[in-house]
């Protein structure tokens, strides 16, 4: 009740989806232990079987992770329970260690979300470029330090949130496709796992293979760059979407009155205003936009204090950080495309206030006259991010 | 499943409490009314006994949350059809504004949360106290930069823990007492209110009596100091007992193996090594002393931002980093109670590290000899902390 | 020339004022020594007077702070050098530790600072209490997430800023007054100064009296509530300016014209536009706002993991957080006291678009007329907060 | 005084290399009006050779940079004035804004520390590069969660150091090479460039080009990716090197002195103690890996808030924390180039307690026996870094 929106993420990054992929990732090594010679085939089928069909109540895991410090030892009691044969049972698991499958559950749910906000904020680049294209030459003030300034075009204020978004895309799609799988076993050696399997870094290969993630070189137990690249993009993101929802509310502001977010049944009401339309959907982005950075310096302090082979609290650190993250850019990227897309644009209104304030805002060329002749390469710019988008 | 041991928070902070909060403080808001004279008393007790008995469906309310940006008005909406009388219904809320219900609802909450805080603070520095007066005189090296400085002893070190723990524990009982309803209507003027009663200032005095809070003397929707004063508050808890858990993971190294941590069923094992006992609490309350300043800074963050007569997006970037934080509080707070319970105390191994580190221990005197000759006010410092714990 | 305005703060934070700090700390103690019988008072009057003569090169200091890992190894270093008789020389700073010396300086720093924000906050809040008194009844349009609300006045809003910088200015002084000595030796035992003086917590206790700090009963070496405390009071008063800076920057857009910083010699230029008056200080006040709360967090979190009996990295991550978030609250507040002395306040602008806006800003009343008459106890709000000032 | 080490930045960063950076961009500005026909190259030259030649006050410009909000107001007039013929002085500047020159200024700045801080970094590489390879099998207790785990080698522990330098270095020689002009005018549109020369964004091109920077396709002045992308950046350089250190200062301490800070003339001495050596540079890398990420958040909210076609405040937030964050970066690197240049490795230390520890160290294996023969793939991953680091 007190993260509006965040309905919009539960599926990707709740408990539940924590622990299938928690799941997802004991079956793929019993696949990669199969696939390079660690176990026979048939007993990993079989195995992986009894894994995919396993009763896990996220409840009962959550308390008892306390025990252990974090919710794979639990989880991995559960699944092997599910395994009748006590042979096939103690295989479960064997040679990973808990960070390895709990990372690399974090990386799956990661990737996943990756890509919802990666699909989203291509949706609100569509809804971006058509807005910079329409208005393309629509004459509006320009404003910096709150003042008016040179006149600019709303063509080219969407412009720069598009770029803002392209940009922000691009780094979530080249952090995607370079999640890496974690395996160490133990201590970052894949000491058991070379007692089980004739080559044990092929197994980690063939581990990343099976979950379609990069296989790093080397376990990360405490080089933590993963996690921080990750959080990195996602706070590009909602840095992104921050300054677009900025951009509205004050835009929107009814002395401004330049643009509006679009109604939708009933959103924007107040408790007891019954005039009121709020700017509902900007002012969720632009407060997640002010909780983001947090959250990602979180990673990174969590990252520096990696000590020994594996830490000791500064791993936990990371993971409801990384979460709240997650949940927080899902939701803000899924707002901001509906945002975008029912923003009410009055070009009107901006052309009044531009010949109203003209004198001002022609005083920088030192003479007086039509806003829209001193526009400079504003249809440029927009040009130039309308190709790179539709590139 | 991401945040071990959380599920000792969960009755005071989940969406159930939260929502309790909200309509403890609608019905409060009905009595206050009518205890001013701005209603009959009986219409606001039946209206109250029908929110009394109002089913709130908690999923529900967080989706519809994000149309109005938050949880208020979707409340009031299931709090009003709960009320049959539909001339009683209009009355449920009237004069407040959503951020008056939700305001005071959080500060209800976290209320609890410096109770249950307090008390567990309570119980840490009993055990701490005991631990201070039974090895007052136990020697130990001390440590400083992490090398060997001049000897301290047992009884100085948890002494010094205790005093963290005493300091974040006035801070706590110091801000719960100062906890101010939230009063003001849809722009801080009690406009409304001042239509419904005679005196709208009475009756904002009368909603906080009701739920034995501080009238402030005029309404915070943009000063957010309470909020923050809170946030400092928790965030010092975590400090202080983040300092002992760092201490107790160090002392727990087996290469210097000086105190340890209880042993409690099962806890503390590992997915892969079936010796190792880790210290799970202590690497818990560490971790929860790394995400705790964040939080706080949120909070100011928010703070900072709060424009005009109710802000547009600093407010709601407070919520849940103000959950967070009472969450993690909790948690730290009971795992520290049951750590510093249990704790293991070896002043043997103290006593023998200390004699073959004489040499060093006592080079600043320039002398060799017993260490226990160089303890100069180790011994009146834990009396000072004893006596203050037991006044 | 990337702080605006921080020669505002120079004085009383620069390495000269550090510099300075350092060594009134260590004549105190000579003086503490001498005062308890731990050494005579002539001998003392001869050192200390040798050591207020002690030429101190900061650049020299500066640079050899890194191999001690803090300035004080060298700064005693020199002021021993400075006292021509070797007997004498070895006293200077004996028994006394790095951290008491330099913890102790920046306590003397804070104090410093304080009294300067406490004494511009008080500016601030007569200037404040001006413009509420002259304002009370001044009506304006309320605004609630940026769309306008119900009518409040200006007179509440100067108001409203005013009980933030009253209440920010109170946490400032009351902890100004609680300001503690640090005094504990090598590890926190006083084990030394046990050796020198008949009773070493007297010493300490002199220690406090001579520099008219506290003295907190026992060391504070691994506790960092004093920091943490003096750096939350201090992001408090940024918050509370924040939200006046930023209500300013709002305001005084063009559109909206409510209010203006006053003019001052050129303050406000632009590179290029010469029809520009930018609310610099609205501006450079705000910066700090969204500075504060990070520096806050530093120190918290470096607080957090202050191990041993004295801690490896965590105390060095203090100082410059310190430092900077006293110079930008000295900035800021000095900034603050100038932009409420010169603000101008177009209460007609305020009162015409009140009246442009009743039908939207009544309509919770449900009916039409004058905003005049829809304030509720918003005069009765302004009258409580100015005598809170003037009590 | 209080950023030990600090002097090893202060000739990339402090207020001569800023003015003298904003200088170099003013002389670029005209050369490249002149290389696009918006001036005569002579009249370029002319100017520019005055620019070059003209004194700046650094203290001067600081304080008056709180007139304008930032230190190019001032500038410009100072260098305008340093032209003597008055036709000339007034194209110095012109068609950009404070901030086309600012932002440019400090990505000049960010090269520089780039390539001193990859420098840096190379060399560190080289003798983490050669540590690995020297120990590569020297067999050490493995410790996750403080407590031993399995065997490891140093060999590994110093490849996985290694491996998180070069994923740092990596992420600054890509940012290094990305590094764009800031180029707008005004508001963003080049308006009044295109009324000095044919082609604006030629002019634009021909400035990058004339500071061997890249040229974004479009202003970026409420885009603030290219700040937070070298942010990000250095606080990952941050955090690779926290990791290193602060396992120095776990491996340094007495009780287990497997590795130890190498001695330099003086460094680590105590104020009281003369028998210790203490980790300094451990110390304070870790100092810095613990106040980096707070910096870079501080960037990311900015860059969220970079409202309008100029920000009012977000902006202007920026400048502090990228020069800290770049001071704090040089001299961590730096130091950790000398802290690796010496360290003392004890592999006979770490075979001893490997084999005393031998039964916990092979308790996952399930049998006894030496630690060196469960090493698994440790000499493999160290293998696979040397050679990602000699490619």
């Amino acid at each position: 009740m007190l993260e509006p929106g965040a309905h919009r993420a539960v599926d990707l990054i709740d408990d539940t989806a924590v622990a299938e992929a928690l799941r997802t990732v004991e079956i793929a090594w019993l696949r990669a232990l199969a696939a390079t010679g660690a176990m026979p085939a048939a007993d990993a089928g079989r195995a992986a079987e009894a894994l995919s069909r396993a009763r896990l109540d996220v409840g009962d895991l959550g308390r008892q992770a306390e025990d252990a410090g974090n919710p794979v030892v639990p989880l991995v009691a559960a699944l092997r329970e599910a395994v009748a044969d006590e042979r096939l049972a103690v295989r479960v698991h064997r040679g990973l260690t808990s960070q390895d499958t709990l990372d690399t559950a974090l990386v799956l749910l990661t990737r996943d979300v990756f890509d919802r906000v990666g699909a989203d904020l291509g949706t609100t680049a569509d809804h971006l470029a058509a807005l910079a294209e329409r208005h393309r030459d629509a004459v509006m003030a320009g404003r910096t330090l709150t003042q008016h300034a040179v006149p600019v075009t709303f063509g080219l204020t969407a412009a720069q949130w598009l770029a803002g978004v392209l940009d922000a895309r691009d780094a979530v799609l080249d952090r995607r496709d370079r999640l890496p799988v974690q395996c160490g076993g133990a201590a970052g050696t894949l000491s058991l796992v070379a007692d089980l399997a004739p080559d044990p870094v092929a197994t980690a290969r063939a581990f990343a293979a099976e979950l379609t993630l990069r296989w790093p070189g080397l376990p990360w137990h405490t080089r933590r760059r993963p996690v921080t690249d990750a959080g990195d993009a996602l706070v590009g993101v909602c840095d992104a979407l921050g300054v677009l929802a900025t951009d509205v509310t004050v835009l929107g502001r009814p002395e401004i009155a330049e643009v509006r977010e679009g109604p939708a049944g009933g959103r924007g009401g107040s408790s007891t205003m019954p005039h009121k339309r709020n700017p509902v959907l900007s002012v969720l982005v632009r407060g997640a936009a002010l909780q983001a950075p947090q959250l990602g310096a979180q990673l990174h302090l969590a990252a520096a204090q990696a000590v020994d082979q594996r830490p000791d609290g500064a791993w936990h650190a990371e993971w409801p950080a990384l979460r709240r993250l997650l949940e927080l850019t899902i939701t803000a990227a899924s707002q901001a495309a509906e945002l975008t897309a029912g923003l009410e644009v009055d070009t009107t209104a901006m052309r009044a206030r531009a010949d109203h304030a003209a004198d001002g805002l022609l005083a920088e060329r030192g003479t007086t006259g039509d806003p829209a002749d001193y526009l400079g390469a504003a249809g440029r710019f927009v040009d130039t991010v309308l190709d790179r988008h539709h590139s």
